[in-house]
């Protein structure tokens, strides 16, 4: 569904680990993707494997818009569940395209992941699932798919 | 139309000027779209006016997908026949992720894109319609959009 | 004299906070650039001010050659004890680009650094000065600017 | 010890073809480096070899500073007359970091150099030695080292 043109809707980066994921965490992952292609939103990723994957999975499955910005220079690299898989070649240097192309960033899991600091730094709202304890003025803490998903685009 | 998943079909970069064109230049572009979407690429673009709204368009309207690569950190400067509207805050090296996520380039009239000269220095197959005199190792001149997407996507 | 050319010597990026950093943590960014320059390190940051202008006074006073790879696209944002200043016009982008051309990174004091998920992501050497707890597969934690300029350039 | 601080100087950056360049053209490059270092100009370059290496050459040996941009991720792929050489990982994108972050450019020879239409499209004065038959608007074209070297630094 490519709705109303205008790349409308709201655009959502899902960031997270693509290896060693539990099942749980990958069942939150699939969630947050559902939900908010539920809600019309478009959802960016990494678009390789684990949550990236899970993500996108439960957007594209719920009939949603799924981006992945990948990191190396091969479209082969891309999970099956992507509208539009972007090779960017960039390496890591694609996570800071992913926080500025989203109006927000749920994490989920927190793996060293540049685009925490990122968001926070660039003003750009985060919150995040089963993350590290961080400092106060980091990513707003939430306890699953559905506060995470009513954290971005409200209630 | 998000098709079969995986970011499937081929990934055609439209570049062009995005002022000052004229309406035969833009009717090519537009055709050039129409005619990608029809034989289910994906059309990828600056995202701005001109031969990028009308690529756009053309191609949106035919039921593709459309993704646009825009140079500024807001997705308010979109065309509004976009799919996916990605905005970079990259400025004019937005250019070089175009040529890069693109399996093919189609260049709607020539001026000063340095996208011709990094799809030839890169190896990504290039056809131009409307160009200078260029050296004979660079993009493939073509008459018109019929004869552009026949040499990207094969007859 | 810029020494034996073919940007020899070890490079190490310096980061940490531009603003409201204390002058004890200022004390140890400008003693980190002086024992690099002083062992004929390269030193890079980010070129502002804070952490990243105390690294480079440090070097600088002491002969060093001192990179600044800035955020915006205008030079004149650097801080006065660059050898190089180069605006990127990435924004935070370029702190990727900071962490991929440095052979190490020294943080001296941790907010939200990006550069730190991107060196222990990336597999960059990285030690910290005045970090958050972090998990145990991170950053080096060291107590003072001797300790790291050691830690990244050996004893 | 490298001037007055501030990465003061103007910022020249170098572009032509890295390979199969006449001897004749090297010797074009190496004076347009020599000239750029006596007039205490910084000399940006893409830090390999050919017309880069070159000029690289021409301003080191006359004592000035070269700043080589690698494409690639490796440092030992730098030309030997470089003060500084930072390893960038943006293969052709790095183009546009030269351009960017030079204060004019000057191109000897004109392999698809997607430099010149940067310049020109960012507004980047930008001087021309051997290069193709380009429209008005484009490079200015001069004779030679000294003519270029004039026309962007002033007589």
């Amino acid at each position: 569904m490519t709705g109303s043109g205008s790349g409308s809707g709201t655009y959502v980066a899902v960031v997270g680990p693509g290896h060693d994921v539990s099942p749980a965490l990958l069942a939150q992952a699939r969630e947050v993707g559902r939900l908010l292609a539920a809600r019309g939103a478009v959802v960016l990723s990494g678009g390789l494997g684990g949550v990236m994957e899970a993500a996108s999975r439960g957007a594209y499955e719920a009939g949603g818009i799924t981006v992945g910005l990948l990191p190396g220079p091969d479209r082969s690299e891309a999970n099956p569940y992507l509208t539009v898989a972007l090779p960017t070649g960039l390496g890591e240097m694609r996570n800071a395209l992913l926080v500025r192309s989203g109006d927000a960033v749920i994490a989920v899991g927190c793996s060293w992941l540049s685009e925490v600091a990122l968001a926070v730094r660039t003003g750009v709202p985060i919150v995040a699932i089963e993350c590290w304890d961080l400092p106060e003025d980091g990513p707003l803490r939430v306890g699953g798919a559905a506060q995470a998903v009513a954290a971005v685009l409200g209630d």
